[in-house]
């Protein structure tokens, strides 16, 4: 999967991934409206706004981008019906011919992480069948239970030719508080990242791995060490934007191929409209902003790229 | 919801949770068969068979333990129609008056943790309503983010009366990865418990605080150094039975008050009619099997409360 995400991102010249978090506050009155009006201010009404939001997005940038990452915590909070809003934006995005990478920063031990694993890259059997339940391309994994939290993710992946992104050094402001804790010398997520390029070795694609690492665009000395520390893994990066992280700070997160990073904007993109910058396009025409918010960042990045 | 969880606990002098983690090769024949029958092979067929497998042994059981703890990855395996079961399992057991830990391992930053706080200890707004999507009493959450990721869940305790249990050291045998290595001469897990307990000052209940901590059974020494560091929490002990922790081995996890921990088994007691000491029981009795595993492991554990 790996390959493709590679593939991908060279097609669109474009190492940019659109996270897909709709929050109800981002969605637009007429979408709202017009869900609410069918389904009424319930679980369902807001999973179909969110769908129809995600899917507007969708619409408007998929030529432009190789992947989305659809943060699984914003459809969970609306339930069953928010799952299923969450199901169908993984469908859509396949058809799209986009590569899903499921934000799910799940993580626990042997066969739990085997289900985990199941539920989001495999197939589960019931009798003589089988199924594909939420059927992502990627997942994020968190690595504090160790390797044998990770294990059963990568066996599915070799099984499934899928990826999964490992939580390294993420880029919110207390990451540091046990992520840069020296043990022998280096921060502990330097220990991870090891681990990770350890594990990657396992599960090549050609060039890179199908085992990728999580590291936040707000800590760029760090990026630069971390690139170093693994040279074969694609880097997913979050932190963009809104965050704080901008595309001078990625200079060092990509290796000399102009490839090894996949920079990640949620907020920026999908409510751009909300922005002074992209104001002029109006509340209606909420997803031609998102298209043009994914323009810029392009231009941003790939300034970064050289 | 601390003190809940304690007074049940008395009421039922039983520190134990049963682990209600259906895989389908627990569930007997005829469950299975009258499911399929029904629902065909498909993911309603095998959600149909775990609920109703839950459904007997919490029937069997209920009278006799404080509290259960759903695992939500042999939920998620199973799609929509899994996480349906798990809906479902939650409300059953509230219905029962049991204390519903959700084994979830959930850990985001910001808004995200909170989506997640919101989705399983809290209610989500839609318009003029708002809804308890799945609704349990507590919840796993994972510590890799630090403060940003588990404040979210804390804020959401504080104003619904809920807890977390955070995982500090976990069951399993590659635990010590990360999780045992030393930053300034302690191990990470003592630094991720020190942090527990300075989250649950700021979350008491009477004795003990909504901020637990998750410390397997498998280690008992690092058990009795986890007790002196984290007074004022409980700790929810995953690994007894089936990963091979026994009841002498807890001795130290309990306060002098006989209180302070509580220890899962989820194998051991909804599998137990797989077993050669419960085999008499059958395969049609399997809830009469689990429920005389409880009577055993309570007996097992209570020696080592003294």
């Amino acid at each position: 999967m790996i390959n493709r995400l590679i593939e991908k991102i060279q097609k669109t010249d474009a190492p940019i991934v659109v996270g897909l978090d709709p929050k109800l506050a981002f969605v637009p009155a007429h979408i709202k409206k017009a869900a609410f009006s069918e389904f009424g201010e319930t679980l369902e009404g807001a999973a179909e706004a969110i769908w129809q939001f995600n899917k507007a997005i969708v619409d408007a940038t998929c030529d432009l981008i190789p992947a989305v990452k659809p943060q699984i915590a914003m459809y969970e909070q609306y339930g069953i019906p928010g799952l299923i809003a969450f199901e169908k934006t993984v469908a859509y995005c396949h058809e799209k011919d986009l590569v899903v990478i499921g934000d799910i920063k799940r993580g626990d031990i042997g066969s739990t992480s085997e289900s985990y694993a199941v539920a989001h890259l495999g197939e589960v059997s019931v009798g003589e069948n089988t199924f594909r339940p939420f059927d992502e391309d990627f997942a994020t994994v968190n690595p504090y239970l160790g390797s044998d939290g990770v294990n059963p993710f990568i066996d599915i992946c070799k099984k499934e030719n899928k990826g999964i992104f490992v939580l390294v050094k993420t880029s919110n402001p207390s990451s540091g508080e046990f992520q840069d804790r020296l043990i022998d010398g280096k921060p502990l997520y330097e220990h991870v990242a090891e681990k990770v390029a350890a594990w990657g070795e396992d599960c090549m694609g050609d060039a890179y791995s199908n085992v990728g690492a999580v590291v936040g665009a707000t800590y760029p000395e760090i990026g630069k060490v971390l690139r170093k520390v693994m040279p074969k893994t694609m880097i997913l990066v979050p932190g963009y934007g809104a965050q704080g992280g901008t595309g001078a700070d990625l200079v060092h997160y990509f290796n000399e191929d102009g490839l090894g990073a996949i920079v990640n904007s949620s907020r920026g993109i999908i409510a751009a409209y909300k922005k002074d910058e992209y104001a002029k396009f109006g509340e209606e025409a909420f997803a031609d902003a998102s298209r043009q918010a994914v323009l810029d960042m392009k231009e941003d990045i790939n300034q970064a790229r050289g």
